[in-house]
């Protein structure tokens, strides 16, 4: 397997993905080829610094950069030479399987919508997202990469998020639900009606619509939702999820009593830590393209990119592509044999 | 000022929303008269059992229930003698000027926008909920009225959710963002795009773009989004909260190290716990309509609902709604004069 990782754009420099680079191919013995791709200097010295000496890794300059301040579609036409349109080509040429990138969401979607292309029956990519509850890991997509869905996106959302937690994530018969504001099947918009009406009629478990109390409680594997509300919603539980945590510190560190009981807890404390960090997960996929597209955080440090590195692999190894291909097209055979049964609309 | 209690449709029945009525009273002195609408021999027996018996209290009886199963529309229509239905009447007829319901949340933006109507220069009634941040609180809407918004929308909520800040949380020039999917201007729908464009010509402390991430950081004291993000974010929050407390349970739970720890910091979980806690704030004001009405959640305890009824009072008494008449009017010059300015949208 060969993956490309573009190194250029992330928050903290190319020096911390490469030390997350060689940390995956220390265990790593799937990768056959790693190409980094992004300004060789500035790659060259980072490999000394850290020390990475792998006969797999192959440098692949290029003298651009799409920074996050890039307008995506204007930077992709103007800087030709960027890191991330020379990692994109690798996988476009067949010399690589998988890209990932720290860099600009919106550079990696235009980009990657642009070199890649989508897969046969998609008509729009999606970012997933896994998530920590209590009691399960649930997906949320699309986490940002469409904001002005149609149903049948959403239903295209449905069917690849339940292969993803199905083959990634190992649930055998994920629970797949539609976010709205009530469980109800009257319940929502235009959109998420329409997109209920094609959910039901394929071959996935769907529950229904799923609301936001439902999230973190063990009641959805698989969350379909358009662009904008994902990316709200992801973005919100971070921010929770981080607010609660400072909340607690601040009130732990009230008295000398509870700073004690901090100090015997703090095991306690750094678990919830761990189980919310995002950088545990490293990578976000971007599904629905022909080769497989991480989109690691802007933030990310050594163990994101290590991270994003093996579940890119997985995603790789599992053959998602080939499994959305099949799946989706087996979905729009029963829509289009269903479709006859379909009232047609009356106007209110 | 009088206020009305839709004592019936709750979750744990009237009991329990007369014990909450009754704690009320004994500590407010602005309160001349309060109605109790809803089914009259329960109310006796209810109020019998919690030994209420103020002058103040008046029973309205109503023969129906407007129950959680309703669908609003068609019950309104068929159930004429529900208690919402009465108990709207009473503000309707000026016979007191809050409402507060445990009910059906469809139900009383039915009967309410339908019995009492908008304000001069609302299209929609909004709800606002007060979320509490680790460093301010900052109230969301719209939490569900209206989930299919209009970006015109969008600005009249800016407009009562700023109010809303001033004059009930006490922010002296709350700042207002509306939530999308970055916080670059360019960032966002066709809704929020124009949305933005709107309020950037009123006079608020309009703060552009914000958002998920910004929510519980203090940089945002007014989250302006349309009924169906507002929801889904509303619910996920409470959602991840709960679960969060129950993380830490489970962690706290699995050594006697760690149990010592939580048993002396257990008023630190005690403070998160209240903190995080819904029934703290007890309703959430339904703004825009000629009347104050104030949802309390269906699950309301006695403690809830003692809020509420306390929210309610301080509403009517700083006069929101003269307030959102008189600022939204100002607004709505503002956007005519400006209107010329604008340049006419070129397709794409």
């Amino acid at each position: 397997m060969r993956i490309v990782v573009d190194v250029m754009g992330g928050d903290h420099g190319c020096g911390v993905i490469i030390e997350g680079v060689k940390r995956a191919l220390e265990t790593d013995r799937k990768i056959t080829a790693l190409y980094l791709a992004g300004k060789q200097e500035e790659i060259h010295a980072a490999m000394l610094a850290s020390g990475l000496n792998d006969k797999r890794v192959q440098v692949v300059n290029a003298s651009e950069v799409m920074t996050m301040e890039d307008k995506p579609t204007a930077a992709m036409r103007k800087k030709k030479d960027s890191s991330m349109a020379r990692a994109m080509e690798l996988v476009a040429d067949g010399k690589a399987e998988a890209v990932i990138s720290v860099g600009n969401t919106g550079g990696i979607l235009a980009s990657a919508t642009f070199k890649l292309r989508p897969l046969p029956g998609v008509e729009r990519a999606g970012i997933v997202t896994v998530i920590p509850g209590a009691d399960n890991e649930f997906v949320l997509l699309d986490s940002g990469a469409n904001i002005e869905c149609k149903p049948i996106h959403l239903l295209q959302y449905a069917v690849m998020g339940n292969i993803y937690s199905r083959e990634i994530l190992g649930y055998k018969k994920p629970r797949v639900g539609l976010l709205s504001v009530g469980t109800e099947d009257s319940k929502g918009t235009e959109l998420t009606l329409e997109a209920f009406r094609l959910c039901k009629q394929i071959d996935i478990n769907f529950i229904g619509n799923v609301e936001g109390y439902d999230l973190f409680n063990n009641r959805v594997d698989v969350v379909i939702c358009d662009g904008f509300v994902g990316n709200v919603v992801l973005k919100t539980c971070e921010s929770l999820a981080m607010g609660m945590i400072s909340m607690l510190k601040q009130e732990l560190n009230r008295n000398p009593k509870r700073k004690l009981g901090a100090y015997l807890a703090q095991n306690a404390l750094r678990a919830i830590k761990r189980r919310m960090d995002p950088e545990a997960y490293g990578g976000a996929p971007l599904l629905g393209l022909n080769g497989t597209v991480m989109k690691a955080h802007g933030s990310a440090r050594e163990k994101a990119i290590m991270n994003a590195i093996r579940i890119t692999a997985e995603t790789v190894e599992h053959q998602i592509n080939k499994a959305i291909t099949d799946e989706l097209q087996r979905a729009n055979e029963r829509l289009a044999a269903t479709k006859t049964d379909v009232p047609t609309p009356v106007s209110p």
